[in-house]
């Protein structure tokens, strides 16, 4: 019998849990969320076997422990558990940023070898339990980021898992992760926040309301996405944000000025073509490029036991170790930076 | 019998054409598209009764022709047609924008008094007669702009065309339409070629690319827009457009002003929040303010004769002078400002 424990019943944890209840044979799954009813709504749906009363209740003895909780109360749950945690146990989490996370781990759960950060990259706007779905992950990639602390055990162990939520793996450094994330996801959702509250502070927005069709939802849907959540992504991926949101503007400025030039007409035709065809092709599936090393997908790995053992390459090991390296670089450089 | 003339039978087009005919008795759609092929997936489809050889051939004895050829081909057709077009005849167009198609038809088709100028606010990213579908418009705002020249029978009969498609009318004047469609379609459309074009252009779009989920797909999906038709749409719409560029760039701005600066997250969050909610509102139906007078909804009239006459209103007839004499202002404001 596996014992997983699921810390936060929301959309992301109950779904993990009505996929493991569903793939796997012999697995318990004990949930707890600071919301009873949240936690209530989980086991109704089926996606945990039973509510622990507490955090502490829920890890004791378990193998493997899945933190899902808002990214900003990621830190709070693993001091509360740090007491308790078997030496054996597995941690993960599925929270969006991760160089902060690793961070918190490396404090709080000093000595343990049993970290993974995770990131399943699915969701959908709707949040809760209600929402679950077994299967959310289906097709999407799943980015574990182990320190170079982690033990083979953990890294095995929580590839299995996202091979059984049949998500496509990957491994990133927190680094690279949190960079390409704000990119894709946590600019993105903001550029949709800007773009709805702009025009709904517009004096003309009844008539803009009436006028919006389609494509403005489809502009604007990110603004729906749980606040918390979206207030925690932002303040722990600051740096990465603010860089791409200023990218954004440069680019946007860039049209802004084809778009005025009456001269410069053969210009604009030309990007919105080549944007549709490269678009086209990103939908068919085709990334055009050649991928890069620095990337390590682990698709069509053999899915083993739940629980087992001995997968790490070096190369995983180089790699995450030259992350840390260089992130500890950047935060001495800081450092230094403030005390100038 | 009736006889429709359909002028381009691309998605817009033949999706009109099925549901006229599924719709109406007794009524008779010819179709002309300069692409053969074109013209034959619309016939084969039942959008058409059958396919003239010239545009000249669709529009002879036509009780109604339908322009719904992208917009800078607009002014082409109108120079066709004019010769042969007869004095009953009433004559639409379904372009997004509207004061570039009204001084065309003030040019080309003067002192003909059937001219409304027309646009259906509902759409697809996927385009041709293929996709065409009789309840594409099912709901959708159809803005409909009379010139000021426009008779009463044009009005009357474009807007039971408009019911027929089982859209939703408004009137409004054409630098109206123009400013609100900019905010809501067009600099959103450009605004997702921007993002798209600017992640596709990085060292790690294979990442990102790899990463992209839905939220990444909301936000880019109007990237894949006909590239003819996003074109002709930005360079008649030139001014409102790089308005809206503008003001999105400065809100981008003070958003990421927020996003840096620590001290800023409680007005961080507030936004995000109040933004969540009143997206929300948004979504369930609600505008949240109430609409202004100088938007003329007709929702809830009786559907009569297709073909029919008699209704115009004395406010409707005040209010498109009003706006034209404002245009006419400010295209002399613009003459003059090149004299000096």
């Amino acid at each position: 019998m596996t014992r997983v424990a699921i810390l936060g019943t929301g959309l992301i944890g109950a779904s993990i849990g009505l996929r493991l209840r569903q793939s796997l044979k012999d697995v318990e799954v004990v949930g707890f969320d600071r919301f009873t009813d949240v936690a209530r709504t989980a086991e109704k749906r089926g996606a945990i076997t039973s509510s622990a009363r507490s955090v502490q209740d829920a890890v004791k003895g378990a193998d493997v422990v899945v933190i899902a909780v808002p990214v900003l109360a990621i830190e709070r749950v693993m001091q509360e558990i740090a007491p308790v945690i078997g030496k054996e146990t597995v941690i993960t989490d599925t929270g969006s940023s991760k160089l902060q996370v690793l961070e918190w781990a490396a404090e709080h759960l000093r000595g343990h070898s049993g970290f993974i950060g995770g990131h399943p990259m699915a969701g959908k706007t709707e949040f809760g339990p209600a929402a679950a779905d077994p299967d959310l992950f289906e097709g999407a990639r799943w980015v574990l980021v182990p320190p170079v602390t982690a033990s083979e055990h953990a890294i095995s162990t929580t590839t299995n898992l996202v091979e059984a939520m049949g998500a496509r793996l990957m491994f990133m450094d927190a680094d690279e992760h949190d960079a390409y994330v704000a990119a894709v996801s946590h600019m993105p959702m903001l550029a949709a926040t800007a773009l709805f509250s702009m025009e709904r502070a517009s004096e003309a927005w009844p008539e803009l309301a009436a006028l919006a069709a389609g494509g403005f939802r489809d502009m604007t849907r990110l603004a729906a996405t749980d606040p918390a959540m979206a207030f925690d992504i932002t303040v722990t991926n600051r740096d990465h944000i603010v860089h791409w949101l200023d990218r954004y503007v440069v680019t946007l400025q860039e049209l802004r000025r084809r778009v005025a030039d009456e001269d410069a007409e053969e210009s604009l035709y030309k990007l919105i073509a080549a944007t549709e065809w490269e678009y086209t092709g990103f939908r068919a599936g085709n990334v055009g490029r050649e991928q890069r090393s620095t990337m390590s997908t682990l698709e069509g790995m053999d899915f083993g036991d739940f629980i087992a053992g001995s997968w790490v390459t070096d190369k995983l090991q180089a790699l995450t170790k030259e992350a840390e390296d260089r992130v500890a670089e950047r935060d001495a450089e800081k450092q230094i930076r403030r005390q100038l």
